[in-house]
């Protein structure tokens, strides 16, 4: 096990030099740690985002990943920033780096969490941290140090798993007298493409089975990728990130849609 | 030689991990890869935009470099996704991971094809591969195995870099009666500058020579670079790509003259 | 002291390959170089917020950092592009290619230079440099071969630090009469908090002391964190450049206060 990549998201976006004045700091106290920045324009202060980024990105890295993950309304408040070690479903170790605000309910509900510790060792903090740029002050100083090969413990007080934050995500609700299920856009790509919060396993019989209802649309063409259906036309596939997607074959179909994130939809049973 | 650099293009955009997922994949398989970004932004689906992506930009790699360039509209349809080794006319060899969309186009233009093969073998690629996101689960991974060192017939099976789709670029012509050549606009940077598709060379005599004429606009400064005006005039000169420029100097040139990529103009003989 | 860390500022932005084929030509010249991107979308050909740039971040990097910082609107004229070796308050080394055009002021204002050459050999430049691209052609070579380890006056000809071209940044003015502090937005981030030019420690008393005065709105209120006032509220608090700012809590101050970059505002003795 490799410690040496970091994976980072944050919402300071990528106009001014936060993110790299991060990456010198974690460079700073390990210099052999590589940096992959994964988003950092998620929108500003959105907790739910840093969650579904997390969700959809962190099985794809290598054992010993160090994942540090700033999206923090609540600096410099009572707010406590943490750092987990946990397994992963197919056995690999990582670490996640983040304020205790339920950035790390993916991992509360898909991981197993086997040490956790709030950063108060200011000896892993930068001398006099700020109060307003504890990505440069506390966690990415903690993410250094965890790919430098640091023991979790030396972070600071251990705190149990179970008191980290977990939060309640949306989550789709089957209408037993319609035979519909209810869900929610949780994301949308560049692209346009919605991304809902409806697992194709959760269906239980194929996609091709179900109608779609957004807005006042009823989409019938449900298929395995949007390259089956004509330039224009509208589409519901199982996306690559096990969610069901709606998209508009080179096109963008929030903007034609209307439809924004949180905006709900319907899957009727044909 | 050396492979451990991957230079890596998408029209994957910014606002989600998209991007860093793959240089995850990336790295799970080649731990030495070092990633270069040098685009991410390529309008959706513009394989044009691709393709002049990678033509100004591949002869400034190392020998061995792994250029990986997703702009894929037609993903989970039935084009092909291959890789190729090229010999460039340096003499360096590079590899290049693309969709077969004409992406490849540059490279059959310009360098030598030593082998190319469609990207069927399972076996580099991620299990139970998505519909659409061949960026992480194909060419991501194929990528990340050319880095590793690996031969490139291993990927899957041959093919023959005839058969490789190869567009014909928009090209100048020659208007012998007014002796003038007719251009197109085949990119605008950040500055609002303006890349024409017509070399400094093709004209045969100096750029001083010349006047252009866009929209209703006759340009009679043609000078070596835009530091020759003073601020505010609009001038033509040898772009850093070979071809020539239209600026307004410290001025945005498409927003003041209102042109557009693929619009045309005409540089006539004084 | 490790040189490979290359710290990169430019205003190419990202909408084309622009900043990664520096990042190519680099690590063609050294292989080992890692390069931290901190900011490619400084506002095309601002000077000044090249110089924040350099301010806020240059002390987080490590002993031997190359910083490349290309903010270039004289690129192809008579402007020098030159390089210097400088010694930090910590005592650290740095080295920082720029074009001689002010963005050294950080460095000769508040570190020790110890060296300064004008990148005029033309062995450590691209062959054929163009009149456009000198952060390819000539500043990414010379960050490159320093990254490298060579000794910096290999890169051309010696120029005394005095002969740097250093800027009179905005500083701001105590009015005795009125017992306040004029001062000038320099930045606004990415959640348009606002910061100014004034440090915590030029007021003397705490801020807790002062109220400010901003167009027509005056702050009464003022704390060491946005996490200290309601959502919604303005507050002026301790920032983490060391300059005082102003944030809305959870809100965009920038856009709510209509306040932009180089506006003026007053601190007032309580």
């Amino acid at each position: 096990m490799s410690r040496n990549t970091i994976a980072f998201v944050t919402d300071f976006g990528t106009v001014d030099p936060c993110v790299g004045v991060c990456e010198g700091v974690m460079r700073n106290i390990a210099p052999e740690a590589h940096v992959v920045h994964l988003n950092h324009n998620v929108s500003p202060h959105s907790i739910p985002e840093a969650i579904f980024n997390l969700f959809i990105s962190y099985n794809y890295f290598a054992d010993g990943t160090v994942f540090c993950w700033v999206v923090d309304p609540g600096v410099g408040s009572e707010r406590r920033a943490v750092a987990a070690k946990f397994k992963k479903e197919d056995g690999k170790i990582g670490y996640l780096v983040a304020p205790d605000n339920g950035i790390m309910t993916p991992i509360l509900n898909h991981a197993e969490v086997l040490e956790a510790v709030i950063l108060d060792n200011p000896e892993y903090q930068l001398d006099n941290p700020s109060n307003t740029f504890h990505g440069r002050d506390i966690f990415a100083p903690a993410a250094g140090h965890l790919a430098n090969g640091i023991e979790i413990s030396k972070l600071g007080s251990p705190i149990a798993p179970k008191d980290l934050l977990k939060l309640d995500l949306p989550m789709p609700e089957y209408d037993q007298a319609n035979k519909s299920w209810s869900s929610t856009i949780i994301h949308l790509d560049r692209f346009g493409n919605l991304v809902t919060n409806l697992r194709t396993s959760t269906l239980g019989t194929p996609l091709s089975d179900w109608s779609v209802a957004i807005n006042d649309l009823e989409i019938e063409q449900v298929s395995n990728t949007f390259a089956d259906v004509a330039i224009g036309e509208v589409v519901a596939y199982p996306g690559s990130s096990g969610f069901i997607e709606i998209a508009i074959r080179n096109g963008n179909a929030s903007e034609i849609l209307n439809v924004k994130r949180e905006d709900s939809l319907r899957f009727i049973k044909n």
